[in-house]
């Protein structure tokens, strides 16, 4: 039998599915206007910076950026054409690739972050008290097992 | 001077990321698996059944299912394609085109829902304790509330 949602757990829901797209629209608006990236570039630009010789396996970026593969493939062909990353074959494995962030795309990051950094704060912490961002942090925890837990490859 | 994100909201924001994240691909999946369509689609659906007369307009229905007005196009086209949605012109406006929900789009939706509910519960609610989605409530709230202060267009 289907559990469907009671009137409170819907409106839950839907505020739930309006509250994320708003902060991700904002997220993407900002770094649109102020550094010509949207946020899953921005996102792979960090993966790579954090990585060993800001370098990593096509697979494993697409993992940690949380993007499909094919996503992936062609945000980092437009990251390509811009000089901030390059390709290159996987020395361990010849099937596989790697991407390496390149100085030019170390220096856009640079130069991105604090714009972006202001915008998470206003987006999601400076609406919330220090409660509700603790409040957050476990709730995202408690998600992210229960992914874990059920679901394929999750990380 | 930039307000950099301790390690504690470091961990949050990233962590909300993932979550967030993991929760979508989890909707999507369940969708494209048992109903043949991403979780865009069934909010578009969904719109539509809860309009007067199962229609409305395409600026509407963007704003209803957060989409792009891109996004939402090649959407509506596709669903055209199945029979689910038909387009037509505005009777109030000549320039203005709505969107009608057919039968059959009726009876897509009434299929797609308990599966699409079984795994909303399954993501989001089931992991969470009852304070939790109250303080998850009450934290979409303020995020939504500080977006409608500040952002353009939000609902």
């Amino acid at each position: 039998m289907t559990r469907w949602l009671s009137d409170d757990e819907q409106r839950t829901w839907r505020s739930y599915l309006a509250a994320t797209q708003l902060v991700e629209e904002a997220l993407d608006r900002q770094l649109q206007r102020e550094a010509r990236m949207p946020h899953t570039y921005y996102m792979i630009l960090v993966a790579l910076s954090e990585a060993p010789e800001r370098s990593m396996r096509m697979s494993e970026l697409a993992r940690r950026a949380q993007a499909s593969q094919s996503r992936l493939s062609h945000a980092v062909a437009r990251l390509e054409e811009r000089g901030w990353i390059e390709r290159s074959p996987c020395a361990s494995d010849r099937r596989g690739n790697v991407a390496v962030l390149t100085e030019a795309g170390f220096q856009a990051l640079a130069e991105a972050a604090p714009g972006h950094v202001e915008e998470v704060r206003r987006s999601l912490f400076d609406p919330l008290s220090p409660e509700q961002v603790r409040a957050l942090d476990e709730i995202c925890a408690a998600i992210r097992a229960a992914h874990e837990d059920t679901g394929p490859a999750c990380s």
